[in-house]
């Protein structure tokens, strides 16, 4: 066994990437409430989603057992960089002078530097076995569409990607990064759908939303039948995906005799915060003492400050009606430049154990995230995006909060990516810009007033 | 031993990082010339480069040791994400449909996303226990630059970076890079050298190129007492410190009964061939049959088109004078996007092999490169630097012949570096606007004209 006390990294074989993904649904107490469809009014069956995804997506979307098989081709695709890395983070230990000893996983070590990859492999590959011939997604940071694009261009299909327009215009090279791949980017909202048309009619210069963008891709699939669309993160069978990650920590921390008093990570959908934490709480079901936090900006904090309600997950209201923590889905938050967090709603799943008292939420504002990724920066030589630095933020805080009770703690938090698309954000900071946003908290209470009518 | 028909990446242990770097001098048959002053015209000695460098660097510049021990405060920096992966290009061969078996070292994991770490982080060491506060350096592509910025950081030392100008407009990022890691980016030519300034004169829009950087580097460097130089290819140092690509590539070859038939890599200065491939001749020098190919571009020729003679290393001549191929200090190649690849002349050993038929050289054009680079990202998923996409183009050259001839082989390149801070080279080349560059001959003519009067 490598001793904890000198481990600068911890690798995994080829041969130890996970077979099985770990779905939580079949341990949770209260289980995820069911999809309503926007159609029907009524609860989304498999049919009802049969427009936009594919069969085996259903099947995970909806079921409820505990593990399920990976691919070869997907464990084969993820082999180009999978097992990632675990990292003990000694440059900023020694920064913060703290005894805590903080541990990171790198999820940035891939082509498109996130931990998207995880789920666009298998989605790119369950919609080709089904004869889909190109796919629709929509992306913020970029982050997804560069994912989405990779794996579509692997599997011979084409990518349509709505870009919301903030991060379009803030982030050029992640455009290049998905035409690279041959994917064709359009910023959101466009005129090419009618839900992009009637939000321009109203506002010709719209910053664009996720949930914008998502009405524009749903509604670009559900119109043409070669197309089906493809999502980053929210719904159950992402969370699914991304669970590689965190069934990989705890590998890689077993081996060197180690288990995490909390677990964060950023959370925006909540697929990251869910890959991240789901495997820890596997045994926290067991009776295992560990904290899972989720970690979202001040601009857009839907776990700490939304209501738990049924709403639906696109502007358009075209896409699944879920039961979620939400900030209703008109409101559109500010444009911070942690662009993937920018969600006005949350997955299902990571809701209810919200809900039910198993994880935690926390906020923080967007010049504080800056302070503490410079800090990183300069302590581990990894330039993190401003998504992931939210953990980071958290992290540090716990540290210090751990140094002042002069007490061991052992930090875990995932480093979902790197900045290196970013630095227009740090350029900001750099030059002062940069503060701390708060939501408006007049616009999420009319947003929230238009919540559908269903009860859960 | 893993199978080589299914392996996708070859990861060594932690504990496998090389313990010593591997000194090509001490089995070369003609050792490379030594140095002159350009003070005193005379041969160098220690003395003549203590202005600028530390005793430890001076001693490894000139030694013909075969393995220097690699202290293990930078052996654990190392470990930060070495050793590096080795790939079998399975996607690659596949569209090519080549029976030749590719695989590529990728220099790219790390913070700064090049080979350029492994020569900055002893640099800074070496500096930092002979007391010095501040290092200066050019950078031509930002990757140096934001290698030694990071070194620096690092060691708590400052950092003063000289920008080829040409590279400074097309990678704000990179500046954006260097800068979250506290370092000092200046664009070269500058008002604040009396080389910058002397050129300024004659051509206040001057594009700027490695010669003139190097000038103002090494100016600033011998005009402050607390401030030493430090380089990112061409000496004898950097070449010794980049071995550990080659020696861990082995390594890993061997893991799966592999041995290269030909090994390429590309070549600015040197130091980036020197590292993949040195460690491959060692075997060579005692009868393994193994070919090392350096790729260079048509728009900077230095070995398959310069002389083999004494030169300056800078425009302003301060720097060493070198045996080397060269195309004449003061020629300025055009503004190619390989802004890496943009030196006049190539390191002593290097070019001593060359001329000793020991290695070989070959040079392709811009386009073609780009056109290899999309090839390669769209087949493998990691969009590359354009200056290691020259590798790539040779590669694939060889495997297609492999092909019309019908024969394996076994090829090696190494992939130096990612291409993150290269979309606007990439949005060129899908704009149509990227065409093969050829060197101006007169220019080069004039320039080898103005050689220095050292036989040699």
């Amino acid at each position: 066994m490598m001793s904890k006390k000198n481990v600068t990294k911890v690798i995994l074989d080829e041969t130890e990437i996970p077979r099985q993904w770990y779905n939580i649904v079949a341990d949770m107490p209260n289980k995820p409430a069911p999809y309503y469809s926007p159609m029907t009014g009524k609860i989304a069956t498999a049919d009802d989603m049969a427009a936009i995804f594919p069969k085996e997506i259903i099947e995970q979307e909806m079921t409820s057992e505990r593990f399920i098989d990976i691919p070869d081709e997907v464990r084969e695709m993820y082999a180009q960089w999978r097992p990632s890395p675990l990292y003990r983070a000694k440059g900023l230990e020694k920064v913060l002078d703290t005894p805590a000893r903080i541990y990171y996983k790198y999820e940035g070590t891939n082509a498109t530097g996130s931990h998207k990859l995880n789920s666009s492999i298998p989605q790119a590959y369950y919609n080709k076995n089904a004869g889909i011939k190109r796919l629709s997604t929509e992306t913020g940071a970029g982050q997804w569409g560069s994912a989405l694009s990779l794996a579509s261009n692997h599997f011979g299909m084409e990518c349509t990607v709505y870009m919301v327009n903030v991060s379009y215009q803030q982030k050029p090279y992640r455009r290049s990064f998905m035409h690279t791949f041959g994917a064709n980017v359009i910023a959101s909202p466009s005129n090419l759908t009618n839900s992009g048309r009637s939000i321009l009619e109203k506002d010709p210069e719209c910053s664009g939303s996720l949930g914008i963008a998502i009405s524009e891709a749903v509604e670009d699939a559900a119109t043409h039948s070669d197309t089906n669309y493809a999502l980053g993160s929210v719904l159950n069978h992402v969370c699914l995906h991304q669970t590689i990650i965190g069934q990989e920590a705890k590998k890689q921390l077993e081996m060197i005799d180690e288990y995490p008093d909390v677990v964060f990570a950023c959370c925006g959908g909540g697929s990251n915060f869910a890959g991240a934490a789901f495997p820890f709480l596997m045994d926290r079901f067991k009776g295992k003492k560990v904290r899972a936090v989720a970690v979202e900006p001040t601009a857009c904090p839907t776990l700490t400050k939304g209501v738990f309600a049924y709403d639906y997950g696109d502007t358009a209201k075209a896409a699944p009606i879920a039961k979620m923590y939400t900030l209703g889905h008109d409101f559109i938050p500010e444009g911070i430049h942690a662009g993937g967090l920018r969600y006005h709603g949350a997955s299902s799943i990571v809701s209810q154990l919200y809900n039910d008292g198993i994880i935690e939420a926390q906020s923080c504002g967007q010049k504080e995230v800056f302070d503490a990724a410079v800090t990183f920066a300069r302590a581990e030589g990894i330039v993190p995006a401003p998504e992931s630095s939210h953990a980071i933020r958290a992290a540090i805080d716990e540290a210090l909060k751990a140094k002042e009770e002069g007490r061991e703690q052992v930090i875990l938090f995932n480093l979902s990516g790197h900045g290196y698309f970013d630095f227009s954000a740090y350029d900001s900071y750099f030059g002062g810009k940069l503060e701390n946003i708060h939501y408006d908290e007049q616009a999420v209470k009319a947003s929230i007033a238009n919540l559908p009518d269903i009860k859960g």
